[in-house]
């Protein structure tokens, strides 16, 4: 993307009135406005929504579709999603379908674990992440933390039969050290170690610096979120790697609980984060070394 | 978030110079940087470069570092993504580093696949996703593509062991239709089924009204990304389901083929988005029924 381009296009969204423009198109029911509801709305005349609107147009923010008579405008496709990341979030955020999630992550788990099990795991886990900071998209987070505690639980109940080392990275915010070693060992071990993480104290988000640090050493971050420190995440996991967060993990005998003492990303410059990434690579792939020596198994990932 | 927050930290950024110097800040190899130094690169005089750093500074953009007589400057950790999410994407690119993702895919795939089969996998994705529409973070997406296709091909190299039932989803851009199914049948199908997209020609980014639309019913997107069609995803594949993308796939005998008709959410109202949803989702759920009652097996998630 061209530098102008993008300081034309904030310039032209920085006019308050079309942020609320912008707003009202976004909150429609049916995606789609016309001009003469945006100038009642906003009690301002016809043709100073209309001046509005053709500047928007220009920039190829709005699409304009004729019907009939009426004009209507929606969000152009094209720069939709950055429009909406610059609009911040929506006005009525979307409560989630509990009995929904239930119903499906039910289906799922069928045969292995309740239907109240799983209703009480989602409604739980929806609390849980509704109480922290802010989480966007609380619906499917609620419905994959639930999902991750439930395949916990049910590796817990049939522990005979697993087969597959669990490993906890616990840091503080669950955004930055603790995610970076997940990260790193799912690359490397793919379906032969079972990964989790959690915080003590969880963000909203992981960091973008995380997420641009573990791209430089092209390690994906996948769909993975901030989520808080629960009893059978710890239950499940065969090690725990506690990094900075104190005394928050409870401890259960036959788990290995490994500390490792490393400065925490945030708020540090790129050079110091690519430093403390490296130090956790190294670290993860001694414990990789150690799990698959001591499983010593050869599995099809 | 206030309304008026996101306008005035708006209209903050729209400055072109302000842009120039988050910018600046944004590609310095520490992260930081001087005031001096931006005056000299940006032939501005010291006193004008003060202002704006002072108007960052009031919006919470930059923080100040003191270090002995020299102020360094660098992005406030808690409106850095945001930041980099309006400056759009970095000057340099990451270029990926193609030896060492092979290096730890061939470390994953140790016993199943050969070096120069994962080495050559990974060029082969880098290639693919570098020749579309441009992928942020194209380091980890070519890890996370090239880990895919060889699980693939592992896959049907043990055809007879594979256990789990693989579905491939096969739309345009694999960034609505084919995303909308594939994350509804892992919600409701877990580990029991392996499932998969593709597009024939794919876009760049899944639509964030697809994101927004899953949230609605709870059903988490994850880290996918929209990818190209590949041989081997075929031939990996038990069913085969089609959304509007031609002839684009290729046939194999074995393979169970459906052709879905399905409107293109590109463009649509919520509404209309949300209607494709969930016919969608009745068609994913029909297909699950004859999946597991074929196999009718209940495993472990």
């Amino acid at each position: 993307m061209h530098p102008t381009g993008v300081d034309r296009g904030l310039a032209v969204l920085a006019d308050p009135t079309r942020a609320r423009i912008l707003r009202m198109i976004r909150d429609a029911e049916t995606g789609r406005v016309l001009v003469g509801n945006l100038a009642e709305t906003l009690g301002l005349a016809q043709p100073t929504v209309s001046h509005h609107m053709r500047a928007l147009l220009d920039e190829g923010v709005v699409e304009r579709e004729r019907d009939g008579r009426r004009v209507w405008y929606s969000l152009s496709p094209n720069s939709s999603d950055r429009v909406l990341a610059l609009l911040g979030d929506p006005a009525q955020p979307v409560e989630p379908d509990i009995a929904r999630i239930s119903d499906d992550l039910s289906a799922r788990f069928r045969g292995i674990l309740s239907r109240e099990t799983v209703a009480h795991y989602v409604a739980d886990s929806h609390r849980l992440l509704a109480e922290g900071s802010r989480s966007p998209h609380l619906a499917s987070r609620t419905a994959a933390f639930s999902a991750t505690r439930l395949e916990d639980l049910a590796r817990s109940n049939e522990r005979d039969g697993a087969e597959r080392p669990e490993v906890l990275f616990v840091c503080v915010q669950n955004a930055g050290r603790s995610q970076l070693a997940a990260a790193i060992l799912r690359q490397l071990a793919g379906d032969r170690v079972v990964v989790r993480t959690a915080g003590s104290a969880p963000a909203g988000e992981v960091r973008a610096a995380i997420v641009n640090a573990l791209d430089e050493i092209g390690v994906p971050i996948g769909g993975e979120f901030p989520k808080p420190l629960t009893d059978e995440a710890v239950k499940a996991a065969d090690v725990v790697v506690t990094m900075g967060c104190g005394d928050a993990c409870p401890i259960y005998p036959g788990r290995r609980y490994l500390d490792w003492e490393l400065d925490d990303p945030v708020g540090r410059t790129p050079d110091q984060v690519r430093a403390i990434r490296d130090d956790i690579d190294r670290r993860v792939r001694a414990l990789l070394g150690e799990l698959i020596s001591t499983a010593s198994f050869v599995r099809l990932p």
